[in-house]
């Protein structure tokens, strides 16, 4: 039975980097990358936050890419920014198939995720954005089983976090 | 009526500048790199020149999104190292969505690609890997008329090889 994770949170949170250790992880695997799938639609792209046709593009593009992995006995770890009702939407899609989903949306306190942002290369700072999106989170009907807090964790406690989210049921999205 | 362009040639013959241009050049365009797709598959991953199953992966997540961009309305461009045999299949899976298919081989003579490799810095360069792949070509079955010979144009002339790809019908893959 493979296991499809959905690492979620706001930006600056580490899901990148614990996307990629996670899908290292796993004995056979593929890594989804929600901000490389959005930009392969160049001319013509509208912002998916601003546009439901968008993210409708991209989620569908991430659908089918995962069911052709699952298909073939790959666990696949998807890293974007996911509401509940996206991941709820995946699941529902991927039912068929009998697959494990599990949501994990990566946290830290607002303090924290300032003082991440701030040791980045100044291009790559994300400023007040991160902020935005903790309070998109907080309005979106999220339950706490999907919260993971890193906040007290340093970088060097990944393999934690890791295995918290291979082995914790609680992440996963009920049938 | 969308278009699917296949850009195909041998490493280091221009497939990357040439589809980044092609898509730039295109209304509501969209661009897949096979061989980003290819390593969305981390662990577990054959090499796709060693591996059917591996090969089969690639080209059905290739089509997912090639169905998906299309079915909305979005021209793609494919830059991958496709075979005829490869592109033929496309053409076949994609047939009732009515669209165009453009299979476009670039191609220049071993001493022209030899000399751009060496151009390129040293970690990025090909070396003989490059001529195995011209050999491949010429064992493929491919037809001539989807050969697009680029040894004497200089990179400035990217323009005048893109207005080729999209304005000459003999590129295109017959019904």
């Amino acid at each position: 039975m493979q296991t499809v994770y959905i690492l979620s949170g706001p930006a600056g949170v580490g899901k990148s980097t614990t996307s990629k250790a996670l899908v290292r992880a796993l004995k056979n695997s593929a890594y989804i990358s929600g901000d490389y799938v959005s930009h392969m639609h160049v001319n013509g792209r509208q912002k998916p936050w601003e546009s439901k046709f968008e993210l409708s593009l991209i989620w569908n593009n991430i659908l089918s890419l995962t069911q052709n992995f699952v298909s073939n006995g790959i666990d696949v770890v998807i890293d974007y920014v996911t509401f509940p009702d996206d991941a709820y939407w995946l699941r529902d899609r991927l039912k068929e198939l009998n697959v494990n989903v599990v949501y994990t949306v990566l946290w830290v306190d607002p303090e924290t995720l300032i003082s991440r942002d701030q040791l980045r290369p100044p291009e790559h700072q994300m400023g007040k954005r991160c902020l935005i999106l903790i309070e998109e989170f907080k309005e979106s009907g999220l339950k706490n089983n999907h919260l993971l807090d890193t906040s007290q964790k340093s970088v060097d406690a990944i393999n934690l976090v890791i295995e918290e989210i291979m082995n914790n049921k609680q992440y996963r999205i009920a049938d």
